[in-house]
């Protein structure tokens, strides 16, 4: 989305804005100043120019008379939906074709009723209370994903996603913890130790080849702070790892958590596995999520798109170029249907289309098939009570595990409340595999046997509800992510970014943030723009 | 709140359940285990045990027949209404008086047309459109905080407050800074730069002394995550300090933000200063506010209490203990109203009861009178426009400066809406002080100016309203919080922390979290169960 700083000059820029990428006064400012931020005065001159799709006026200046060209996108997933959006506004004559019987694709929420079958003929429908949800997929937004333009423009409340938490915990006992520490504990003893080793360095003048007097005196100042150290730059704990008894009234101090490690426990036990999560670009909080289900995102592209240019349970079952457009065949309540048009944005998984009859020819089917599905999983976990947030004091964020869950989240939303779901395994690669391979009251017992070693028995008899999701085998999807090692602009995959005849390819893989919808939605504005631009020159 | 474990053994834990001031299963956990969690075993032992207040069974099975003592509560802030509500479930006769003309004390939240006016005689009329609010006094819950408890149990709602944020900025113009940096940026650069120096200290052996090769193979792992470091161990910048453009579709791979500064320029300009703020156990992410401002809490304490047992308007005028009870004379409606109960709850500020006439004795005046006052102040700038979540893609969390507005809140509420209320300052001390000197223009023009230096025209162009508020100057209160050298326990504050004849004290002071509503709610249910017991020993 700042594509305009990408082009290479004032006429590059310039016909950027006119065919409607420019990515708004943010993406400016986030190209200035020598630290990340623009000198007040050059920022301030910087006038706004949010994106603008394609408009139809464009057609009317190439001579079109305002007619359209006519698009199938086979996918109602984040990009497909994007691509409809943006070519609508255009003016362009969208068709969305949508395999499974709801819009969204990866981007699934789970509620009461809602029933799922796998590839494997495993079905289950979740009972969930009403309001009670899970986001099997897509669960959070970074502050600068285009995905959040989507929602102001769409009018898509949102909340903050509690991607990390001080008060939640770490568990790994395949490095010999015996129990759970909580991340504020584990972070001020790491920080701690670390500080103190490298005071003692900084003191005893090993690093007086790195650092003048001035560097030292403002590098002890920091550590001090950093991992409260004592007078004589010591660490031996201190109020960031909390409390046994949390301080009150007059007569109650509090008492500190007692038991500091030592040093060489707290690197043995690796807690600081997943620090540097938090500092993903990606991932830093502040992180956000629709109110109401991440769902809200392709309900809201439906309803701007219109829902007569959607047709669902449309599975594709042939993609063929033709000299002067393009033939999809696909199936509909049983019956087999075409639809002819002048374009098609392909934006289904690339492993499934390679399944599917079409005439884009064999270096494209070889493209295809180098796309490799990853695979994640998540079961979600409703509670009759909310125990983590009363006995725990634990509202929102994710426990951390070298456990087969990998992670446990804690729900962002219904604070206080009676109910809420857990996602009691957010898992990827092996792990998820493990999972895929058992029915799923094996999944769940899997699940609840290691969630009951972090939080104890509550887990297992609070349990209300369940239902797991594996992406593996999940029908017109089977897959989570994508392996693309080099990247999308790797030369394996040059055929898939290219136009071959009239069918263009979009999606998250053909992006630098796949699995995010940023992904999806970078890689359809570019399709789009293309798409258009080819229109204007035709 | 964790008072159960402060006792000294079963008699004592028994009686205060039976008191009622247990502190539930949290409590109890938190207590445990040798990195504070509980072994699972014992804490699944443990049986839930809430909060319950002194009960009108309590008094019946005392032989009182359900007649209750009745308790007038001078002050209706939060320890006055906690006070209220807790006695009054338990049966007691309680009238609270309240100086000002509602309820909440330094609870207070401005919204469109509310006017205050200061002692000095200046006034102001907030003119924030519908929806907008600042919430002039607390304005965050941390996770254990009691004040939680509350608002499950008084069914407010709650939020996210966005305490910390990777996207908000830091600039010490004081330090040399010559523009913002996110910060992001900053910690990328100050733990890189520590990972490194830490790294080759313990490479060069400097550290043999303290590490065994177990211990340094893990450090080096860990700080070449946490630091981002290359494989040589050394710190070039990394994708945590964020990209001057977005990574995006295929051939948008995104550009990191260039100009990564020297060691020395990055501890000269003390960026870290604030870093260890996040770690504090009271201000940790993540935090809580209640959904439409802090005064709910005080709306659903009075709705619980019951309108009609609070006087808003009243304002002491003398206190005199009885032998049989105390006497409270107070005006309202220009009127000189007596009105004598059993027994007193003063939560008013010790240093305006100093300046009441009553009849506690000179101890207790001396021991009011070395309470002194502490000063805060912020103020409300609503834009007509959210530029900072357009422009800047900071949505929510604190920009700080070494300037002496201090800091700078991005709103918690109304993301992605049309207007919001930034605080434009909010700060203490020596900072509050300069802003309480100058007139409600001159306080908007200051602030507004440093603001357009960090942010640029907009924080200027942009503005719709604003509201200043020193609390300094708010008639009743007088003060933020309280300077207490040696906390609430030390000799100098004794005859508050015992009753004075039938009078108690009660509120934030006399407690180990003075400014936060959990300290005044922990003092008022240690006064409620002190009170309770000498009712039922009488």
């Amino acid at each position: 989305m700042a594509q305009p700083q990408h082009g290479s000059g004032t006429s590059r820029r310039a016909f950027l804005r006119n065919v409607g990428i420019a990515g708004g006064a943010g993406a400016m400012f986030a190209t200035m100043g020598a630290l990340g931020l623009a000198p007040t005065a050059a920022y301030a001159a910087e006038k706004e120019a949010p994106f603008r799709a394609p408009r139809r006026s464009d057609f009317t200046l190439q001579g079109r008379g305002g007619k359209a060209a006519s698009v199938v996108i086979i996918g109602g997933g984040i990009a497909g939906l994007t691509s409809a959006y943006e070519l609508g506004k255009a003016g362009y004559d969208c068709t969305v074709l949508e395999a499974r019987d709801r819009v969204g694709g990866r981007n699934l929420t789970v509620r009461g009723g809602d029933s799922l079958t796998d590839i494997n003929g495993v079905g289950q429908t979740a009972s969930f209370s009403k309001g009670q949800y899970m986001n099997a997929g897509p669960a959070r937004l970074a502050q600068w994903m285009v995905t959040l333009d989507y929602c102001r423009e769409l009018g898509v409340p949102i909340e903050v996603f509690t991607n990390s938490n001080a008060s939640a915990l770490i568990y790994n006992p395949g490095y010999g913890m015996t129990a759970p520490v909580r991340y504020r504990t584990a972070k001020a003893d790491v920080y701690g130790y670390v500080s103190e080793l490298l005071s003692k360095a900084t003191n005893s003048g090993a690093l007086d080849g790195e650092l003048t007097a001035d560097d030292k005196e403002r590098l002890l100042t920091f550590l001090k702070s950093y991992g409260s150290l004592g007078s004589d730059y010591t660490y031996t704990g201190s109020e960031h790892r909390g409390f046994s008894v949390d301080p009150g009234a007059s007569g109650t101090p509090g008492e500190e958590l007692s038991g500091v490690p030592s040093l060489a426990e707290v690197f043995a036990s690796n807690v600081g596995r997943t620090f540097s999560f938090e500092f993903g670009y990606d991932q830093a909080m502040l992180m956000f999520q629709p109110v109401g289900g991440m769902d809200q995102i392709p309900k809201a592209f439906a309803r701007a798109i219109g829902e007569e240019k959607i047709r669902t349970g449309a599975a594709l079952t042939d993609l063929k170029n033709t000299a002067d457009g393009v033939v999809v065949t696909y199936t509909q309540d049983g019956r087999t249907q075409v639809i002819k048009a002048d374009y098609c944005i392909a934006t289904l998984a690339p492993h499934l289309l390679a399944r599917t009859p079409h005439n884009l020819g064999s270096e494209v089917q070889t493209a295809l098939l180098a796309v490799k599905p990853s695979y994640a999983s998540k079961i979600g976990l409703e509670y009759k009570s909310r125990w983590w947030e009363k006995d725990f004091k634990i509202f929102g964020g994710i426990t951390e595990t070298d456990m087969d869950l990998d992670h446990i989240w804690y729900p962002s939303y219904g604070h206080l409340g009676e109910r809420g779901v857990i996602i009691g395994y957010y898992n990827t690669g092996a792990h998820s595999e493990v999972y895929s391979a058992l029915t799923p009251a094996q999944r769940l017992e899997r699940a609840v046997t290691q969630g009951v070693m972090i939080h104890g028995s509550k887990y297992r008899t609070e349990l209300a509800a369940s239902f797991s999701h594996q992406w593996k085998l999940v029908p017109y999807l089977e897959g989570a992510w994508h392996s693309m090692p080099g990247g999308p602009d790797a030369p394996a995959y040059a055929p898939l970014n290219t136009a071959q005849g009239n069918v263009h390819f979009a999606g998250d893989y053909l992006s630098y943030l796949d699995a995010w919808q940023h992904g999806a939605i970078s890689s359809a504005r570019k399709i789009v723009t293309e798409l258009h631009q080819r229109v204007l020159a035709s």
